[in-house]
């Protein structure tokens, strides 16, 4: 059997969704290992869009979650709602700002975050399988609150995000931008990607050392 | 001196815009080859803005080609008639309907197309300099009109649009998604991609062949 692994996105652009480069690298490496994946994102409205010129948000403009992340996974993709551990070996959460605004308001909200409770549901399964759960760039600040405490995450070295993770009871280990950080008793792996990342090759470095792992900790 | 590659993108979204994996894929290639590169886009409307969770347009709604594009660039993207020829040493154009449908009118006009002049006019150095032009995917299209008659270039094996270049003046080659066409007298290099592409490992394979091909050509 073909293993099967869950990637859970954001929206589509680094300011108000996933990060593009992140999820086209993870879904990459997961096809040249010859992993089988499927998308999921909530069918939420985004936070607000931003302009990716400019930096600058719309005023006034709407976009949906689930109809944005659909972009990045070519129309193939189901509501998180839909999401059950039971039919994946493992889950990959890619970076990006969206899951500080959309899958929860670390934001704006920092060590008073919210995880959206639809990712809170999806997870539960896996890490109660003891399923490898994979996080990059922003995504492993949803750790403590998603997962529990106590568990070893890296974000890469900004003082403010380890700050906020420690605050909330995880463990942050600084990390190049091409390497891992791995908790083995809790099966977590997560890597800085665009977190550090100055160059694309960089940040696939890193990601694709994320997939290995996740696909030896399946076996 | 480092080598410099511009990329001409067309939005974010194979429906509407740019091919997400097929740009992600070519910017990491030629920064894993350690050759420089810009993004372009047309600072103008899309023809129109396709859910891509239903493939269907939807109503009322605008998108600009250059904001959109900005996330497939995170956000270091100028606009297409700031190219200047000079400044690089190739240009590659990724494939997605906006290739279609904002860079020319070939989604509705079929061989009657009709290519945006800030295109026409940015590729024009190139063309003249000899300098290597890498297109994917549809792209290829627009060849014919871009640059002139009786140039080799593959879309694959789809037989309206093979028939649509030869149409207008082109040579059109069957060619496997791993695979790659190289016109050596005209400088141009394609390859199918999501044009024949089922897994995003087989478009990386091609697309990879294509950057190398072009970054030997500007050798």
């Amino acid at each position: 059997m073909t293993k099967q692994v869950a990637v859970i996105l954001a929206g589509c652009g680094v300011y108000d969704g996933s990060e593009i480069y992140e999820t086209t690298l993870t879904l990459l490496r997961l096809d040249q290992l010859g992993i089988g994946y499927h998308c999921f994102a909530p069918n939420i409205e985004q936070h607000h869009v931003i302009n990716h010129l400019t930096q600058e948000a719309v005023e006034g403009e709407q976009r949906n979650v689930l109809q944005e992340s659909a972009r990045l996974a070519r129309g193939d993709i189901s509501p998180l709602e839909e999401l059950d551990a039971d039919n994946f070996d493992a889950v990959i959460v890619p970076g990006g700002f969206g899951v500080a605004k959309n899958l929860s308001d670390f934001a704006t909200a920092s060590d008073n975050m919210q995880v959206l409770e639809a990712l809170k549901t999806s997870l539960a399964g896996f890490r109660q399988d003891a399923k490898p759960i994979g996080l990059m760039c922003i995504s492993p600040v949803l750790v403590p609150r998603l997962l529990g405490d106590g568990i070893a995450v890296t974000v890469g070295n900004d003082p403010a995000v380890s700050g906020a993770i420690s605050a909330m009871g995880g463990l942050h280990r600084s990390c190049a931008v091409e390497d891992i950080v791995v908790d083995l008793e809790h099966r977590v792996v997560t890597t800085p990607a665009y977190m550090l990342a100055t160059r694309i090759s960089e940040a696939a470095t890193g990601i694709f050392k994320l997939v290995d792992r996740i696909n030896e900790m399946m076996e």
